[in-house]
């Protein structure tokens, strides 16, 4: 059982920075993704586009802002559970939680903050008969870990910048990368698309289109896959197959919380704290709803602010704590590290 | 007269990043502020100071954030009246305003956002008879502009940080400065105070320690002040004497117009906009107070960008307008310039 003082649900940039706020005021966080790395979409579908609306930034790379972030939280150690969806959760008698992801991993808090963006993001499937069986089995949806790769035959189907990158990617890693897409056209960016030409070109991309992934087969795992262009059926000896065909939010089973929800968002009370119609979960960012919310990054890391100082007055109802500056308090570490504007002296001159 | 969309009170960090989220729907700014630079007391008081809790930034300095809020809304244009004190508002029949400087400048928008932090940044002031007559005349509490003093003779008053930077940095420009001070010891970071020690040595800096100035004199303009050391007293010819003392944030007469105060701050609806009790007067930033209130840079953001969406609708009420991502929609200056993400092409590879 994993114990912390606040349990985030969603470690995008909203999570990533309640871990700051709370850090401030001494109280731990553990996250939970269903992704493999924190950042959220951010890390998972535009880690190189530029965003524009961060206070103090005239332009920044998503994937740069997830890792300043990381890097703003890294004296308050955050725990991470990665790749893992938040399922049940259970009140306790005193007024705690123990939620459960969908492997098992159970984790106790007194507080829950969810910051689950637009929801989990749950990858698009083909319709291919006995895909299922298969799952992990040498199909998957997610890239978690490319060395799993290494001098394999892999076959990747989509015809969007994660299967253009990921072919890049894995052509120097596997044994063998095959490449299917429904129509000969791509779509991404223009030097990855002309990347995948230039190493189809080199022979190190096989790249077959227009055309379908239409069968699986193997037995305890996969062993092959049947792909379909024209009135041609390809069998192909293949180790894994990895449609990636996009990632589509769901809000999940933490629909079936209990919370009040509106419009696939969670109600919360913006009056105060962004708690929401049950004391001890907050939700915040763009998985909460109240009147006037707008679904920005800048508006997410205030409610998590107010959410931690909530959050404190929970834990400790008898403590007074209020937020202080920073460039004042300075930052205290739970590795012991500080930082610290330099201080005055007091010196005199003759 | 200066007409614009939404009048900011205020050019510190949460006045300027209101210009960029009105800028995103298309509104202008014009900012007016007591002191003669944007920035607020991020730029005036600890420029040089590390801030540790803005998302996104491990640690920055007070004055490249502002330097870079300011770079963030260069697109947008905003206008500013510095070095002025807004004073008085009318309300027009039409439920506009006009806001009218302590130096006259008039002011007409519909919408007005009180950016003012602490209150506008009123130096304080030694205890000297006929003081008032030579303020702007030879005596000045803040340093607009140092080439004014340049081959001036200058009598500096303090022993913070002010004093001793001014005196460094005056030292090169004016004919003389005399650095006075009611001790000998002086607080400020160290390698200023020996800076200071080391001009001193090199006769660059007159140092008068521990002694007060006690008398100005002079008939249209000061030409002398008397200090007083002990028990003797030093008559001085100079042309300016500027006391610095530090700047103490008063509301000011922002207080008489008719706003709904509480602990010295302007009481907001922040249930849904941030909107005092005159309807198109918001309160942004830590000038305003609402249950939960902190006063931190984060939220002060975010409160400028509900208040903007609000700003919107009350002056288009008929439209339909909600910020977008901006990694989507790109940035469209009001100079015509163009912020955008690259975009994907579809091309096919053969």
């Amino acid at each position: 059982m994993i114990k912390t003082d606040i349990l985030i649900i969603g470690a995008g940039p909203t999570g990533l920075f309640a871990v700051f706020e709370a850090g401030l005021l001494k109280l731990k966080c553990h996250l939970i993704d269903a992704l493999p790395q924190p950042g959220g979409q951010c890390a998972e579908i535009y880690p190189k586009k530029p965003i524009y609306d961060i206070p103090g930034f005239p332009e920044v790379l998503a994937g740069d802002l997830v890792d300043n972030l990381l890097e703003q939280i890294k004296p308050f150690d955050p725990g991470f559970t990665l790749g893992e969806r938040a399922q049940d959760i259970e009140k306790q008698d005193d007024g705690s939680f123990i939620v459960t992801t969908n492997k098992r991993t159970k984790h106790h808090a007194p507080i829950i903050a969810i910051a689950g963006g637009l929801g989990s993001f749950e990858p698009r499937k083909p319709m291919i008969d006995n895909l299922k069986a298969f799952e992990d089995k040498g199909v998957e949806y997610i890239i978690r870990d490319p060395e799993v790769y290494r001098n394999k035959k892999v076959v990747i189907a989509g015809g969007g910048d994660s299967a253009l990158d990921w072919s890049i990617f894995l052509s120097d890693v596997a044994n063998e990368v095959t490449l299917v897409h429904r129509r000969n056209e791509f779509r991404g960016a223009l030097d990855s698309v002309e990347k995948v030409q230039e190493l189809k070109n080199l022979g190190k991309i096989n790249l077959i289109t227009p055309a379908e992934v239409i069968e699986v087969q193997g037995e305890d795992k996969l062993t092959g896959v049947t792909i379909k262009r024209g009135e041609e059926k390809i069998n192909l000896s293949v180790d894994h197959f990895i449609p990636l065909f996009g990632l589509s939010p769901k809000l999940g089973p933490i629909a079936d919380w209990g919370l009040e929800i509106e419009k696939n968002a969670i109600k919360v009370d913006n009056t105060l704290d962004y708690q929401t119609n049950i004391p001890g979960i907050y939700a915040i960012g763009d998985v909460n709803t109240y009147p006037g919310k707008l679904k920005l990054i800048l508006c997410g890391f205030h409610e998590a602010t107010l959410m931690c100082q909530s959050a404190y007055q929970r834990i400790f109802p008898d403590k007074r704590y209020v937020m202080k500056y920073t460039t004042v308090s300075g930052i205290d570490g739970f590795d012991g590290s500080r930082k610290e504007a330099e201080k005055a002296v007091v010196k005199a001159i003759q």
